[in-house]
């Protein structure tokens, strides 16, 4: 038995996968819905969302991208086109088949009016927007194409888990064309660079970069580029993929061009994507036994001012200093926007009122009563640490930018020092089997962590792989090269990897 | 034949529908998809939508509103909750009945895997968020909920038209939860206050306040309220509607609460949407036969610099002051804003790039060349009334926010005055009968316009609306009241609407 109460029950080390779902709840993100596996993403989950959204969107458009937005639906005969590409996603698609009700004659509804072809709801877009792409592109003048659209797609998943695997998420998904490989190539690497900058420094979550092994590719893709992020139940997350598609895509829909020798040439294109996955990301990487933990870059609330008055007499004052305080606060700026800071007035315990701000997340804690008044100070509570203390005011007013920007950091280091201590290299299957020990019977993973090994062959581990369910998550990209002895079969070994248990 | 060349051809007076698709496609703005009904809203379309999106997005949080996200599908059986409903939206119903494929035997593909009950892909979405309402709403305490969500729906039309009418399209769904019946209408009126502020200041599009006659509202609602806007061929576009939804909803989807008496009783809903829509409305209340017009207030671009040059030599000095301008333009503000300026340097023949920003509406060009540049001076035209002048550039930069904003007035003034001059009361049949001839050959309306009329009932009258193609748009809020006679019987009426054509 534990000696301090958490907020959340059971904690990460009783039972890791219940702690996720009860920090979600706690925290108000979501919850699942009537429709099999489709998520509501609550209000505060979805400002979450929100400021994610604002943040890569810069992002997006400061590397040239412009958003546009394509059809929900794919027609079947699309889908078809690009062999490797149908099948990695036949399996999960919701079909639209009908296009109308009808009475059933039994006071109910069926549905009726059945289409020429039926249709697929996007599971990703690279066959409906490579269609429409085929149509723009005439000549070497009309590239680059370097669009991105925020949508919502399916995938029909049996397993689901809150933010981590729905049947429906939201996502952007980016689409480019250009005239060489060595473009689209570039433009792949630039937006996992985009994506690692989002990880580490809004989301403060530490990724490795790296490339896929072909068993581990999008299906279609020539190279498939990831970031891969430690929880901290130290599985692996997939956090963001950028693939080159070689001239998959654009051989299946006709995407071609007249170079500047007049010859015609398929272009070269390439997909890249986040969702809403990783708001599940950010609250396995930072969140505690207390509930959600939220980097101020992405906090919807930097700030909570919580009142404290015992009569009326007294709240008119309270509240008063409060709202002066909220005004200063706001008058400083984190990372060139003005402090996010809320009053909670609500009439409620204040332990309750508390708690309500530290399961979800809010960075800082300012609690004002009239003794902090009387003395020109405030009780401040951090979220990250669980310190807090009392402060002059004007000591909080200023230092507020710096405190958030320590918070961003430490959440970082934290989450860095947490990979750090979690990865090893491994050089022997004996090792390998000893590390990677089944998941308890709550899906716990028993040690555990990354390892880097040098292997032979993919498919030649695969069957260990399959057996112990740990997965190749990258071929890092600063690997410092060279080769070494297959940990599986002590073989010559090229290419050494990071493998790992993974969401 | 016309003596001036227009950029858009035919013209508005040769061929009004066929005007509004050259218009989107000279701009840019949008095109059909190879999924029937379904658009491509190309980028200079998208940033449009995102600029109506910014600024309603705001209006909405500023009226205490916040967003989350609901799933895209709906059991079948939810819509069959509530039968105005259902009847209102089951002919268009785009139904997902299966959620794998298989291969056909026959080198394609066929659906499998059907589910146990058919999903609806939303067409709006009440039932849904009701569902997940009564889950929430428990005590007086839980309310009112304030919740919009962005979305895209889908309704099978059989008739399509790029933004005005496309089976998928995206827009903004409030749907909020009250205690009163009050409190339910008072909000449906703020929502349609919101409306008109964004239709009249950021659209510049004067629009008419009223509330829909039973024949002519949502599926299920007590009231609906809606804005309607005069497009230059004068029929009216319905662009925002605000409804009422009583306990209608509430009773279909079990959303009951216990009031401060502790009684248990149904709560009272409302919802609101606009959508991608108001583009449409947009192009047909500004846009000219040379193509585009945009307001300031939601254009991507406000200002575009148009560099001139003969040779290297010159070019180097003239964008070196194109540059210059524009960083000097960008630290003026519009609307607490900084001015948005692009300079376009493709290398392109003069006249072409004038055009090319002319059809896309960019409200101000700036023409720079040597000589201009000489005399410390720019050539300034003006998208909304095609004057152009040579001008001083510190009076261009020292007047750019005074300029956007007389072009915003201008395009509001001169919408209004097109609907003053094209409103008339009608009081006999024969009057109503030659006001609204039949549209010629194009879909061109020939006359007509808004005709306000006394009626007595609209069920009797509605015989002669659906012979000559017009509806019953609304109950103007500010009618002034009293009684009239009947301009299709002569009989006493208390009601008076606005009749026209519509979209």
């Amino acid at each position: 038995m534990a000696s301090t109460k958490t907020a959340i029950s059971p904690t990460r080390n009783e039972d890791y996968p219940e702690w996720y779902q009860q920090v979600i709840r706690a925290a108000d993100l979501a919850e699942n819905s009537a429709v099999r596996g489709c998520m509501v993403i609550k209000p505060w989950g979805y400002s979450l969302w929100e400021n994610m959204q604002r943040a890569l969107d810069r992002m997006f458009k400061d590397t040239g991208h412009q958003n546009a937005y394509f059809p929900l639906f794919i027609p079947m005969s699309f889908l078809e086109k690009e062999a490797e590409h149908v099948e990695g996603f036949a399996k999960e698609c919701a079909v639209v088949t009908h296009h109308r009700l009808e009475p059933d004659g039994k006071g109910g509804l069926r549905p009726a009016g059945p289409l020429e072809e039926p249709l697929i709801v996007r599971p990703t877009s690279e066959t409906i927007i490579g269609a429409t792409y085929a149509k723009w592109v005439q000549s070497y003048r009309d590239l680059p194409i370097l669009i991105n659209q925020w949508a919502n797609v399916v995938r029909w998943e049996m397993r689901t888990r809150l933010f981590l695997r729905t049947a429906e998420f939201l996502w952007q998904e980016g689409h480019t064309v250009h005239a060489t490989a060595e473009e689209a190539m570039e433009e792949t690497r630039k937006m996992l660079d985009v994506y690692t900058d989002f990880a580490e420094n809004h989301m403060a979550m530490p990724v490795i970069r790296g490339e896929k092994t072909p068993g581990e590719r999008f299906p279609g893709a020539v190279t498939t580029l990831s970031i891969e992020a430690m929880m901290q139940d130290r599985k692996a997350l997939q956090a963001g993929t950028s693939h080159f598609l070689g001239q998959n895509f654009s051989r299946a829909q006709e995407i071609k061009f007249q170079d500047q020798n007049g010859q015609i040439e398929y272009a070269w294109t390439t997909s890249w994507g986040v969702s809403t996955r990783l708001i599940g990301a950010l609250i396995m990487t930072h969140s505690d036994d207390d509930g959600l933990v939220l980097p101020p870059r992405l906090a919807p609330t930097h700030a909570v001012i919580l009142p404290i008055y015992r009569d009326d007499s007294q709240k008119g004052e309270v509240l008063a200093y409060c709202h002066m305080l909220r005004k200063r606060l706001q008058e400083q700026t984190y990372h060139g926007e003005s402090i996010r800071v809320e009053i909670d007035e609500r009439d409620m315990r204040g332990g309750d009122k508390k708690w309500y701000h530290v399961k979800r997340g809010v960075p800082i804690r300012i609690e004002v009563g009239p003794k902090d008044m009387a003395n020109n100070a405030a009780f401040v509570g951090r979220r990250d640490t669980g310190e807090s203390r009392g402060m002059p005011i004007e000591e909080l007013i200023s230092n507020a930018g710096k405190l958030l920007a320590e918070i961003q950091k430490h959440l970082f280091d934290k989450a860095l020092q947490m990979r750090i201590a979690n990865t090893v290299d491994i050089h022997t299957l004996a090792d390998f089997r000893d590390y990677f020990q089944p998941d308890d019977e709550q899906g716990r993973s028993k040690g555990g962590g990354f390892a880097r090994c040098w292997f032979a062959s993919e498919q030649a581990v695969q069957p260990l792989l399959d057996e112990l369910k740990v997965t190749i998550r990258c071929i890092p990209l600063d690997a410092p090269g060279g080769s070494g002895k297959c940990f599986a079969t002590g073989q010559d070994a090229a290419t050494q990897a990071i493998f790992a248990k993974a969401y």
